[in-house]
């Protein structure tokens, strides 16, 4: 989060609307999908140019274009396409956008945080996802090549279902549902990370496992700044007044907010979850102390008194009459013997072995 | 709560309305009970086929269809019959929903969590009860069979009370009521696992309480997701402006939202007395340690000056007159005597012992 | 508590409206008084029956029905002389209600719970407290007899003040302010022993004290679940647009409403010195510790040098020259003496001691 | 609080609107001023009768009458003169009122709390300011005696700013601006004595600092109570559709209304601090009693190995060589050094000397 | 801040209006820089004389008044030609204002906080800024003189972008703007310290590490208090239905809006890692201290018993046979060997080393 705030400085000082890419430095690698569809036809166009997007601009079929990986240049072509405001622009190249929802009028801005686990690790990885909803188009924008909308666009392309049937609303409700869905993959490893992080800590309390819930912590503070203004895109959209939400969507956006608060909910469980953690560390770091310092009691206990009576018989008195009697010693080993079953006694009277 | 999230990405890429059921996999068992009834008469019919449904469903008499167990098939048929929404079949086979209410204009759409002690223990077993409100019928559908609806079955047959006089809210009324009330049982449970484990922490404070305390918390949590989103429905309810709940029965909805509120707070209650158990299994231990630790030190404060006094004595230097005196060693015994009756009015004095 | 939680489960299965007292057992006394007065006039009745209560209802003079002590036959008879709904019968006789405050058309039906401190002792002893405020008539219900609103009956018949002028709204208005006055006489005896409580933390911190402490946190969670929900009752009564509560007498209510705030003010302060508390427990309690620590510490690092010497001087070496020094014995007496003496000007200097 | 509270006890029983001083019994000094002025004369007289405050009302000019220290038979006789309501004169006199607004139509009452630093100390004392708007008029009445007014009617006497050309509830703005004024005071003393806490807290960590600072959390608590109710009241009256206070007059009581912003702010801040500083005492508490320990487990580490040594060359055994060796002393202590020795190079290498 | 508040108090006695510079005292260095601009020309002064004012004023043009540093005399004169409110005045002066925003019709008073890291350190300063907007015109005042402004208005006097066609709203966004932009210059800094301070933690836990938490924690504290509020203002600005705000610049409003929630955002994980620091140090510090502890622990329990047999050996008793043993010397030295070892086996079976 600090790196990317760095980035944010570069801005500073320059005009509003500058266009400026501020995230993760372009791979260089830009795929632009285009889709033209209605019910009974559907073309599809790998990396148009702009003439290619102002003619499917044009057309009534309801037009997708999908830009993966970010290049001033290229976002900047397709906005001007499409008459988008210059701060819109800049807010797609701004990768560190917080979720939101903009009405522009002639079109709706929506952005998102898509995570995805890196590596089958439980570190989540977020990029930004653009959405904009037209009349009769949609255009999406993420930060890198990603396969997570290949199935969409292959159910659009095969005609299955009701997506061919309905407008640009239906499909960015389709990539925002791709986007939750996501969402629960990452919960799934967060909440086995959790799982096990969770034994380790009553079966082995060390340090590192702290850690780990510390950084698990973070992960999820870093979740939840996404996931809770989500909830109020969603909750906008399903609200919405703008002509171009029409009202049987709403209740497929109805159904992502209920799949949000789901989320919310898990997340603040785990949140709630590595809270208790780090009592139950301290607790069980705290239990194990006492084991050990228990037996060090009883055993400095019992030994303090006997190391007294062997110092008391090694005094080198001229006159210690014990140190002449023929069983001095075995009554000085039976003394210490009555001492020592004493002390365990008294230890276990007060429950403390 | 894990296991459950897992299934959930089972869906993950799937089109939206796709019918797949996530929870526990159905135990073939599948009971459908449908009852047409009005003031007068009062029809049964077990696991019905679709034409009775049918038929059931053009009667002017309420008609109720309830189905235990789920399956993808069943589920399908019964909600054609009653042209439900793609979105709402998935929700009843998607049994981890949110507690949540909806409008569909035709008919209410509510979805509860019904909670069952299972086999006498405290854990709460929850399961999915998805309630369809229409104008002449109700449908409601359970994850399990159960015996928690029977009585309310028996009451509809035997003609008793005000349910046979009043239409389809009632009906729904007093499933809820039900589920509520089941409330109370798991509460009671849990009311008295409080207080045995506070008791025990009190007597007896060991690790193994502690997390049953954490487990008793985690538990909470659990049921506070589910009465939370509760309270909004039946408040919903009992608010609607939709003509399917007449206004004579909102009086019962909103002594619902009273139980509702009553189980929060008791719920809240048992969240404050678990936090404070955490606090009380802390202060319970560190006090055994600190009786523990004080012991440990008039022990050793006690014999450490003693036992310098006789390895004093037991130096072997050649002119140590003590050793050669009369008394010497009951000198010595004297001297360790007053010391040890010096350190112990000290402690007193200091309140230590 | 849970006790009463229990009882509640009674209910579980039953239609709902049926009458089934939840609380304490009847003790067999019920105390019925009946008043019926107006500017002029002041008529009283104990223990009415049924017929005079429907002539007493039907005058145009202001009737005040007051019940002490439930018992279900009771609750009916008068109930049905009122016309009360039975979902209002029900919540009288279960007294686990939370207060609120519903209007019903024809009559208020509001429930409260008084306090009162049983024998003295700070423990709080709460009781349900319903009243129905008709256009010329007021019913009120307690759990038990009380003396609580002697003085407002006697004050009633004496005709002082503005009582008589005015309708059944100021009536309910005088029993509620009866109700919230108990609660400052609670809060006293709880004030009072939480002074002695913190007294006690810092003269003497025992584990008794602390008990005593999270039993005081208990009543006041127990008084402020009370508290709350009566604060929207008597604001939902202040700003109420029900023709049952005339203009002027809702300066009264807001009156209540300055004193129900200021007894959640209360309430939460001492939350906020109970919680407090602990953590000053805690530090006195590791106070303490420090202390007895610090003497052991001290003890110790002064005589385990010592001891080493002594021990030193103990060896049997045939070569050892100190020991056939003339002046070994005073010579080892002196280095122990420089060491002890070393030692505590470095305790001294570090702030130890 | 708790001494206020229990004289809150002694109207309990009694009918509303009883005239009973809550609060520290009168002092007998009673000083009443009356102003009437208007922009071109202003005539002050003290103590007057009756018949005067009936004059002053009466005339076109503003008249503040303003009253230090209460007495039952004064509030009486000047609200009479000013028809006030009962309820406001039960108000005036119990002193335990939190801070508010009401509007009776006629007249706005507005009560304050006033804090003075006492006697250079810290400790805030607090006292009741209830003033009354009228159309023409101002009523204020303090607990006791004080000069905070002096420089506000001195200003008012030589026409200096705008006072005397506006009416009385600009009035009513500049007493309750010379209150709010009062409490940047009281949290400058405050401010001095949680600056030196903290330093305090950091040089010398005694239980009595830590006292003192739950001493300076009560007082907090005791403030924020009045402050918070006081942003309500100022912004009601900012807000207020009343003819008693003038469109222009607004600006100023939005004025208030940002000190009062940024009293609670610094009150908050000064609770976190404070909040901050249990902890940081426990640190630091904890931190020194780490140091002690460190010393005694290197001392005690560093002891035990060699007393060891010089105990086994201290036995008695008849067939030991090295006791004969002629160089076994110096062996002896050769190797006690060198034990010595690796014990202090392993604990410099665990960094823990 | 305290030290900001005692002068605050400076104020208290004063009538409401009194024009006192609160906050730093004044450097003498006062710079005015006047611009008046519109699509073609643009004029810039500096220290620009009261005659110049009114003339900007009169032009069409948007005229930019630009005051860094505060004098009671410059601030009176300019707001005179200008007609502020006495109460703007004040608070322009008054350099401990919270940010607000507040319409007076004729034109909007804004008052932000500006932050800029002082020499490269962590610890951010703050000044007060504040901004007047009218039909034609804006004024803002700064503390201090200031660089922070030079290039929006070199950008104003190259005429690029689009500030030359717009309005005063257009130029009160670009200050908020450079503003808002200088906080995440701040939270660089910030978030680089809290990175230094989280390693330096986890390697080597000092006291002092944790004073510097401390400090960033109030540090974090006191960044906050200007952020939530500056959210408020902004939120205020693209929702006002003032006159001086065009339509299209409240989009810009917004995207600053935005920004200002990321600040928050970011403000808040900061403090939420900062919390987490301390439970950080302290288990980092439990941790040392265990570890030290064990060593003792094990070292003691290994050497007590052994000490007490040796002790044993040097007993003085005539008739001890084992002293006369061949090998009695070697078999003392081999128990003891296997009571090490056995205590060895133990410790490590329970897993302490």
């Amino acid at each position: 989060m600090k790196n990317r705030m760095k980035k944010r400085s570069k801005k500073s000082g320059l005009p509003p609307g500058s266009l400026i890419l501020i995230g993760e430095p372009p791979s260089g690698h830009v795929r632009v999908t285009a889709l033209d569809y209605d019910e009974t036809t559907c073309i599809e166009k790998r990396n148009p140019d702009f003439d290619t997007c102002l003619q499917m601009r044009a057309t009534e079929a309801v037009t997708w274009i999908h830009v993966e990986g970010l290049q001033v240049e290229v976002v900047k072509r397709i906005s001007e396409a499409f008459d988008l405001h210059p701060l819109v622009q800049e807010d797609i190249l701004n990768t560190d956008q917080r979720p939101k929802m903009e009405d522009f009028g002639g079109y709706l801005f929506i952005v998102l945080k898509m995570f995805r686990p890196e590596g089958g690790g439980t570190e989540p990885s977020s990029e930004q996802v653009s959405i904009l909803v037209g009349p009769r188009s949609v255009l999406s924008f993420c930060e890198r090549e990603t396969t997570a909308f290949d199935a969409l666009r292959e159910r659009i392309k095969a005609g299955a279902g009701r997506i061919r049937k309905l407008g640009p609303d239906y499909l960015a409700y389709s990539i925002m549902d791709t986007v939750v869905d996501g969402y629960f993959v990452v919960l799934e490893a967060t909440g086995e990370a959790v799982e096990t992080l969770e034994e380790k800590l009553v079966l082995d309390p060390q340090i590192d496992v702290l850690r780990a819930v510390y950084k698990q912590k973070h992960d999820l503070i870093f979740l939840r700044r996404s996931v809770w203004p989500l909830r109020e895109v969603v909750s906008a959209l399903a609200r919405t007044e703008s002509h171009l939400v029409q009202e049987p969507t709403k209740v497929y956006f109805r159904d992502i907010y209920d799949h949000t608060i789901q989320v919310i909910d898990i997340v603040e469980t785990f949140r709630d979850m590595t809270s208790g953690m780090l009592d139950m560390y301290l607790s069980s770091v705290s239990n194990r102390m006492n084991e050990i310092m228990k037996v060090l009691t009883i055993m400095s206990s019992l030994f303090i008194p006997l190391t007294f009576i062997v110092g008391l018989y090694g005094m080198n008195f001229q006159f210690m009459p014990e140190l002449k009697w023929r069983f001095g010693y075995p009554f000085a080993l039976g003394i210490m013997a009555l001492t020592a079953g004493g002390l365990l006694l008294f230890f276990r009277r007060k429950k403390w072995i």
